[in-house]
């Protein structure tokens, strides 16, 4: 199952509107709550978004495509959400995650990528060499694996709730692997 | 953390809107993919959903609070899908699915239901005596599993498009539990 260029782009411009209808004034019984410890609520994977649109996914784009291999990608700060969403509502986030987003799609189209230019590559600080079409691919399947962190995370509120169901409902034997 | 009436309607009200955001129109290389074998698709997911609208949640309810324990639910066909999904698109579904579920809570609402009443207990066919709380918990819970499942379905058809960063996505680590 190869990666599709056109299937990538219809997923990533789906994202905001879909934890848009989600998340918006859900009551923060939902949205900030987590499932203990240091794990993330939904506000704070939403943050983790945002960063992604501003310092990770079109950076890296760009860098592969004006560099290649002879630089190297800045590492991604999964933790940059604690402070740049301070002070900020969810619904804000969920603008600012829109907004980026669809400059960042505008941006990548823009490039008019071709099957050859997918295969170019740039050089990940863990991995070593990797092609475009993975970066992209990762994009969209990141969304996905938050997608479904923040279904896990807000059904854990309901673990006891539901009572004895709880062992017909997958999502609650899902053991926190989706952070 | 105890079940929430009004927070379970809050969810229940938003999960049409959310998967249409997802789903709607999107590539059938998307909704029409499932993770190999008997797995299901997210169309086949929401022929399940549009499935509880009709004859599981609303159903239970009404039996509870019209013969309490005093008689059993009718056991839930989880494959009744592959019948009633038959020469329907996804935007039918998906607009199957928004109708009940609007339906359904205009009629839960009207209920009017006060805390005792989500203690009254009905009769489950494997678990014996359930909680009209735990049902609709459940409900919401259920919303959840979906969730979980259809972006962990779609996120699979980009298990080896990613290349290494496979390891860093949560969701290629979950294992299926939540059919």
């Amino acid at each position: 199952m190869p990666h599709d260029l056109q299937d990538t782009i219809a997923l990533l411009s789906r994202t905001p509107a879909t934890l848009n209808a989600l998340l918006r004034d859900l009551p923060e019984a939902w949205t900030l709550r987590n499932e203990g410890q240091s794990t993330w609520t939904a506000f704070d994977v939403i943050g983790h978004l945002v960063s992604g649109e501003r310092t990770d996914w079109m950076p890296r784009v760009r860098m592969i495509l004006e560099h290649g291999e002879t630089r190297t990608f800045v590492p991604f700060d999964r933790w940059a959400q604690e402070c740049d969403s301070q002070g900020k509502s969810l619904s804000e986030l969920l603008d600012e995650f829109a907004n980026l987003r669809s400059k960042n799609l505008a941006e990548l189209c823009a490039f008019n990528l071709q099957p050859n230019d997918l295969e170019r590559r740039g050089r990940h600080p863990d991995f070593g060499s990797v092609s475009l079409s993975q970066l992209l691919a990762t994009w969209a399947a990141h969304d996905l694996t938050h997608l479904h962190q923040i279904s896990r995370l807000m059904a854990h509120r309901y673990r006891e709730a539901v009572g004895p169901w709880s062992i017909y409902l997958g999502v609650f034997k899902c053991s926190g692997h989706s952070s």
